[in-house]
């Protein structure tokens, strides 16, 4: 293909019109929900990214333009999913162009975790979210590569919430001042969480509550 | 083939002779060694009885003669691990015919509960128990029967082991009267599992000692 050299050493990038725009979400859109369907479906290690561009029907270029590999894809569709569901929730906040969740911060502390946690009860047993999430913390459990990239980009984001949230209580003098906050949360987090990928019990608000309570006041007799 | 019937219904089992005995045993040891081995290099979907014989170097039969699937053999492959690291680790008893962990009760229930976990850290950290026990925890996160039987026969009584002990502390008074040991134990269980699980961080003596306290003493001030 003859193209006229141009002074400037490159093209400019077209400016994307509203019509391009509209179709690329579209596009994304598309194959994050193909991926997410078929990592639920065949498990990650089957998941290819010609399986997704063909289910989403987009060409595999489409893919490789903005994803390097199936990793990415399904890195960026589970963050897409997070985000829809914190607007779901209508718990969240806009920080960059994505919505996330946030934890809020009324003062009585015990009762913002509560709230935060029952709405994870909820986004663990909705089918949407839950299929593809076994599918990925499966893999998780044997791929460490794998397992340590998402929870370095997918986990850890969320569970520096509760950090914050801690470190704050810490400043009211509500949560004792040599309290590792990164690990404190785990007291009330990974029992969920544990419960969730061994099925080793069932999950509720009563049971997240109780949670809460156990580990703020401890397990020993108080005073 | 011809013989001839006998007044009793069925024909007394022949009583093993010691060397009969050993065979088998040494069959039995080889089985689970191929079965705990095939199943951390290729998984559970793709570890067969075929392959479990073939790797053992015994015929197909004779695994089916003893166990009717590769989950049965698989599971007690996993107990007869258990016990073994309780001999190895000399804090077992003999329950039945087998050696089983037990956590001691000297009265000192953070010391108690450390001592415990610090062995747990161990097991999770020796490859021979790691390699098998990832293979099968990343199954049943997806698999959900399987997940089922594997925790009610091989966790749970584990984590029964726990309820006793906060039971028995209950009864001293060193442990809050309203408190559920099955929920409580999570609180210091669970940590450990989700780190090792899924790679959410690093597991030492000095991580689980912090969430026994953690969980004892509560994160909210105290008095």
């Amino acid at each position: 293909m003859a193209h006229t050299p141009r002074p400037s050493a490159e093209p400019a990038p077209a400016k994307p019109t509203p019509d391009s725009t509209r179709r690329s979400e579209k596009s994304r859109r598309a194959i994050f929900d193909a991926a997410l369907a078929l990592v639920g479906e065949v498990g990650y290690p089957k998941t290819t990214i010609e399986g997704i561009a063909a289910r989403a029907g987009v060409g595999k270029q489409t893919i490789y333009r903005w994803w390097s590999s199936k990793a990415d894809v399904l890195l960026e569709a589970f963050i897409d999913l997070s985000a829809q569901a914190a607007e779901a929730a209508d718990r969240s906040q806009v920080l960059g162009e994505r919505a996330e969740y946030v934890i809020p911060d009324t003062g009585d502390l015990a009762a913002d975790l509560k709230l935060v946690l029952r709405a994870t009860v909820d986004e663990l047993q909705n089918p949407k979210f839950e299929i593809p999430s076994r599918a990925l913390a499966a893999e998780g459990v044997v791929n460490e590569a794998l397992g340590v990239e998402f929870v370095t980009k997918l986990l850890e984001p969320q569970l520096q919430l509760y950090v914050k949230r801690l470190r704050s209580a810490q400043d009211k003098g509500d949560l004792r001042p040599d309290i590792d906050p990164r690990i404190a949360l785990e007291l009330f987090v990974s029992p969920l969480a544990q419960r969730w990928l061994q099925h080793t019990g069932p999950i509720s608000y009563a049971y997240t509550d109780t949670l809460v309570d156990y580990a703020l006041y401890g397990l020993a007799p108080r005073g």
